[in-house]
């Protein structure tokens, strides 16, 4: 089959379409037509060498996907050849055809296109694990949401409103972004470039007024994320874009208020782990999204031969929302 | 009645016993005759001003004490005259009589004086909801806490031994005071005086290998604490007795391992939540206090007149267990 592999001949990294062997279906697993795939930041780590492909996963780059069944193994009971699904992978998005656990799929909604579909699973999932699972969120929470344009961000906004009923606040870097962060029921939007967020926090809801940040940032934001964290507040690093080391930690206020501080990542959990995410979000969330009250934000198409634009746009933060590739 | 006060007229603060109103039960209280009560790390921050004493809570200093049933507030059920009882207090425990919330009491077992009962409810609530309520400990885990020798820390070691087979690393700064670690069955102890405990732990156990970290240290043991933790591990800071800051964070490990920091304390908890937490620990725990299984480490026992001398001893650290007061 074809496929996008990382080509290291020029001296630097270049994605080039090329021939990969067509990939087997485990009894509990779907082979499935990919139709798109989408873009996600460790795409570009594991481009550069830099994001190690976990044990037994696909070497091709994608950690996502909507496509159509193409055979089934002989232990899948939910799911026939010609069903279109959409689900996480642990790789191989960026090629014609993947394979994913039957536990691992959903079916993709009515209405909803390939594009649509595909954009939802890393995001979504990441979302809705970093608020509820590990954020522990409850309704009515107020919930601070770094990078709030980005995939995770938009889709954090969507879940944290519409299933969670939180007071949702937001940092991002241009007036377009803030401004689709508020039509997604943002109600504090904050440009991190021209302001300082936590003072804006402290004016406009309170001191220590912060149930829950979802965090991709790192060490230049940990100390103004300590400072508006409420008690009982719980701050989830998902991502550490701006750098991991800080000179200043103050333990204080994490005793004093009694905070919770986790690191997470989806794609390192295992099968069972991913399985039992994919059946909670789809169970709860499903609805929402065949309704259009929860929605993907899709930022560009590209062809997947133009991957390597795809990829540049990505790497200069230009896009609001997700990169898809189709065509394959 | 009588009541040991805090004293700042020679300008510096001690202890002298002087006058002091009855306190008054509320409905759902118990006015007790305090036989015995137990020094805490918080007695000398107060003392010293240094702690401020929680909304409608006594300002008498004592945060446990063990006694017998005075008489009881109106909408009392489970208790009555003459009922021998124990357990947390917001302050009031160095005083002829105390009151107690009904919900925050619990029966002194058979066989126990009230000098061993009044040196559980702190030390064995922090450490039950330290280990299981906030680091959410599993069966079998391996387990790390430092200062093991604390009251706290011989608690948390009896908890984890007995009531989650935890394999237990401990930490202390003398031979005396891991002896008695080993005795309440801890599996590694370590002499951080004249050892690196990560070093050791590495050697001994594997490298990132603890579940779940009890610290009271804070800063100076921030890194190592963090590099000993294993995939999914938890620490849980009940204190900061050697500094909250810290010049070198590194929040890679955190991502990566995935780990879950945590600050909590037990004094400014609400009424429900110390309720909920002695009847749990109740029904959990008070039948292997019974059978002697679970037993508080006693120290040493003051006349309440030598109030400045118990104060003197653990606040040169040379406690192993539990200071009592009793004489009232």
């Amino acid at each position: 089959m074809k496929a996008l592999l990382v080509d290291n001949s020029s001296g630097k990294p270049v994605m080039k379409q090329g021939e990969h062997p067509m990939p087997k279906p485990n009894p509990n697993e779907l082979l499935v037509k990919v139709e798109a795939t989408a873009l996600n930041r460790a795409d570009l780590l594991q481009k550069a060498g830099n994001y190690p492909v976990p044990d037994g996963a696909s070497p091709i780059l994608g950690l996502e996907m909507a496509g159509r069944v193409e055979t089934t193994g002989p232990e899948v009971t939910e799911y026939e050849e010609g069903d279109l699904v959409f689900g996480l992978l642990s790789g191989g998005g960026y090629a014609e055809y993947c394979v994913i656990p039957e536990a691992h799929a959903m079916p993709i909604p009515d209405l909803l296109s390939f594009e649509e579909a595909a954009g939802i699973p890393e995001t979504f999932l990441t979302a809705y694990q970093g608020l509820f699972w590990i954020g522990e969120i409850m309704e009515g929470e107020t919930v601070l949401i770094h990078a709030g344009a980005s995939g995770v961000g938009t889709s954090a906004i969507q879940i944290a409103k519409q299933l969670f009923d939180a007071r949702v606040i937001v940092t991002a870097g241009s007036s377009e972004k803030l401004d689709l962060c508020r039509e997604l029921g943002t109600n504090l939007a904050i440009n991190y470039k021209t302001e300082d967020f936590a003072e804006v926090i402290e004016e406009e809801i309170g001191s220590s007024s912060v149930d829950v940040i979802l965090d991709f940032i790192g060490a230049p934001y940990w100390e103004q994320n300590i400072r508006v964290l409420a008690m009982d507040g719980r701050m989830i690093h998902l991502g550490l874009l701006g750098g991991a080391k800080t000179e200043d930690l103050n333990l204080a206020n994490i005793l004093r208020k009694r905070l919770t501080i986790r690191g997470s990542t989806l794609r390192n959990r295992n099968d069972e782990y991913k399985a039992m995410l994919t059946g909670e979000f789809a169970d709860t969330a499903l609805d929402l999204v065949e309704s259009k009250q929860i929605k993907p934000v899709i930022d560009s198409v590209f062809d997947w031969n133009d991957v390597e634009k795809a990829h540049q746009r990505m790497k200069n933060n230009e896009n609001a929302g997700k990169i898809i590739l189709n065509g394959m």
